[in-house]
């Protein structure tokens, strides 16, 4: 019974979420994709997985275990409410459904993985916040955080993380060899996501967020600077890291900071950590980086798959 | 009376080419920007030129001695017909007006200088085209190429010369690490244009066009395969450019073989050659290296709209 | 016994080809890495392999089965032989043994697949060649080449390909924006080996190589300009490489022409066809796109270490 | 008096700063080039200027009016030294120099401009300190900050910012597509310098300075956390910012934030405000952006060199 392979539905597969999310299960060994939908590509082959996109309208939901929506935000949570509600275990990707008392559960594997095991709706879990609750939590659970200063979370991303919509602000000839700060001012819509994952973690904390638009089409950096309690150090956070993190497959607690290169393609978020000497009111430089479209996105989307249906967590995930 | 200041008008102004007009003639001593338009941009500020956008139906073309038409093809050329007809000196960068019989000029000045200076309506010659002509005419005319032998040409554009317009397959997503050829088997819209303008040079030859997308923003290389006459060579084909383009100041023929770097930001075309042994059929490969928004768009049109007015040609470009 | 695994030894490891041989080998169900070697990083953990890099002094041949050399040419090939003579199987990665007359079977297995099951000692194909020569030796074998012409290659490789040494015209202030031909008129190393390749598939053919340095991190796309014999199109040419390559499992031959993306992290070359219409001397152009550092190096390299080891050709290769 | 030309030596010429000081120069109306030296170049021409490159122990110093110095730090400074001995206007663009009590002026023209004028020694800034310096200077002088907490400056720079030596970790191939913290925890080099420049400007405040480095060539972008006392905000710290550089050509302050794109290429630092609503202690988030080789750095030695021999300082220097 166990080695039965499960059957899983792709909705809005051909943005960059769910390309790679039908990508992920080419190479699962017990997921196999049994549709995949899309409205400007229905009737052409989705690459790859021998099947044809059809429209979302005509999904055979009957046939599956388990739906991954990637719609657009506002659509995609009522579909992943629908397909649950019918009995299928559904997964969103958007951020409909990421916000306490939706429902849902918030799908972050390594915070709540016994809440996910049980559900059949799981909100996944936004990009940015995904490095910044795995980073934070292990801090605030272990009581390093001086909760009487903001932490600031300076992050950048690149370019799939704002979808593949055709947008003129996201042309090649004006991304490259560009750098800007967008959605500052906590102003961001992953910032009440963020703020509600603190809390639910530890109480919370103040943060400031400031996303920027990276030259590269994966991957992001977070440079935490980590108010720190009297006593505390770099020492202090990357072994309250380790100590939480030492029995999960998919974070990675390393000496050396983590850079793009390091995690690109992996189902990973990488953890590191650096004093910053001689200042008044400790600080810790504690950075994260992942792949949006894998950790970020569709790697832990697979995670709660792998979850949601009794399967082992790792299964069709490149570490 | 040649201090004179002069007036220009932009219309479609923030597009790539429309930017780039509006950026040379800040640094041009005797054309002043009287009016730029945008539908989209209306009432914004027009950066650095000190005027706000207008819509294109407000432009006072009363006011101004030449405009530049940078619409959309199918818009533009009707556009720089009405304003010729108006009396304003017309440039039209679009692909309107290019083929024989429209009407306007053909406005490459390096091979038509006279026809420009005398008109009232110049269609500002294709990216492509405009290397491919500027590199085989000297040969054409010396006789040295050998025309039972098809021309190919083998080209990659920057992005920019797409356009600006909001597509997906132009996404910084799309177009980072990749690299393609499109538009093959002379089915590129450029083709007619260059089939043209080699038979108006030197009685036409057969070619073979081939672009493709490169991964960058700006310039254009094109790798020409030109089979030669017997005896001819590399040196032959350099001699005769050079004496073509002795006094020219924006056809820079080089020692080595020219690459983007060299040319981009500058209103140039730089040609090489290098010579292919120990073929059955003599074959010399030339290369022609430009910015497609200047020497291929706007740089270009500023040399016709300075010939149209009566200034002197090299105002106001960048060397 | 085929269950079997079998030690690898990976000679010059930190080289852009060693490091690729050392991830394919990570996700390899039958061939471990028992050691790497390099001596800048000796003693240092060789990631995700849980080894340590060793003095290529110190590796213990008489572990392994099979020893990949990606040393820099000149010092690759001697090692590799002198592997194999003290009876280790060894693919040279370097262009050392490419040269009919080396003593190594060259190792395009898609070709030349017997010749390679029964050696001791291969060398493993130069990037551009591998395309160039499985795009042209079922032309050649099917009498649709008209030889009498030049075929014509125009390519474009991304960095990796010029290796990972510390050169200032390969930063990335040297190569982003910019696209330069170099090694023009037959001159880069590559063309004897893709001379000798032809001359073996079906009595060679007069060919010119155009190589151009592309900024992108893999890839190699060849655009070559095929003379063919009257009477035949790109309908028959894609026919011959469809009978050509019908079990072949890294080799597509696709309806659309390939880039990049669809090759890059993949061990494939993917080859399409389009007619050029209206020319005297017919001629089709052919595609070819593949990963350097996979098909055209370290995957290629795995398909011939599992055909010399007696493994399934497959194994541990990315499709 | 005023109409005659100066001339300039530019020592070190074939560095990415080196060669931007040649470039400024081909457009100085006032200032020629009359040597530039490199010791590899030595003989070959330096190109657009007319001249060759000489050893820099050929440098005809008695010839020129001001000398560049754009060697490795280390040789630049004591070079600069001896020719401002030898009664030549003279500006280090190393790090030789920047420390109190070199005996050079630090050259940051819109904050230390009559010591420049009077001075024959000029230290240039470092790229990173000019936008932090011109950034917090106003707010310093204004009393805006809370100087009990420390400023976090994150940092992302373009990779000529690192030099053109041939070095591995700046390859293409390895910093394309990849983004990375380094010289954190106040190590960086030029933290000293920010710290001296920050004490002379307003007694100093204690900062925190991570630098990245991003795929693109030329820019660097300065996201800063500012600690703000009560009852200060954005609009205040636009206000002083504003204030203190009306008369400035080469400060903009700007209504949105600045990016990359809205300053490379010009000799502009330009600065943008925004607030974080709804902190316990207040903040306001101030970002600088300009064009490392241009304001960081030759751009700014024009500047000096302008103000050294009683010129115009705007001469020669793209807005």
């Amino acid at each position: 019974m166990m080695n039965k392979v499960r059957k899983a539905g792709v909705v809005g597969a051909t943005g960059y979420t769910g390309q790679e999310v039908l990508r992920l299960l080419r190479g699962h060994p017990r997921l196999a994709v049994a549709f995949a939908t899309s409205e400007s590509e229905a009737g052409r082959p989705a690459s790859g997985n021998g099947l044809r996109y059809v429209r979302a309208a005509h999904a055979p939901l009957g046939e599956v275990d388990v739906v991954f929506s990637c719609l657009p935000t506002g659509e995609s949570g009522p579909w992943a409410v629908a397909a649950a509600a019918a009995g299928v275990a559904a997964i969103d990707l958007s951020a409909d459904l990421r916000e306490p008392g939706s429902g849902a559960v918030y799908g972050l594997p390594e915070l709540w993985r016994e809440e996910v095991r049980g559900s059949r709706l799981v909100a996944n879990p936004g990009c940015y916040p995904t490095g910044i609750l795995l980073g934070l939590a292990p801090l605030l659970a272990a009581g390093l955080l001086d909760r009487s200063r903001a932490v600031i979370v300076d992050a950048a991303s690149g370019v799939t993380g704002a979808g593949r919509n055709a947008r003129r602000d996201l042309l090649f000839g004006e991304v490259a060899e560009d750098y800007r700060a967008y959605g500052v001012g906590n102003r961001h819509r992953h910032v009440p996501e963020i703020a509600a994952g603190l809390a639910r973690v530890g109480g919370g904390t103040e943060f400031v967020f400031t996303p920027h638009l990276l030259p590269v089409r994966r991957g992001i950096l977070e440079t935490m600077y980590v108010p720190v309690a009297a006593g505390a150090d770099a020492a202090a956070v990357l072994a309250a890291c380790r100590a939480a993190y030492a029995e999960e497959p998919f974070v990675e607690v390393r000496e050396e900071l983590p850079s793009l290169r390091d995690v690109v393609g992996r189902n990973v978020v990488a953890l590191g950590a650096a004093e910053v000497a001689g200042l008044s009111e400790p600080l810790v430089l504690l950075i994260a980086a992942f792949d949006n479209l894998i950790k970020g996105a569709a790697g832990q989307a697979v995670q709660n798959a792998n979850l949601m249906l009794g399967l082992e967590e790792r299964e069709g995930l490149p570490l």
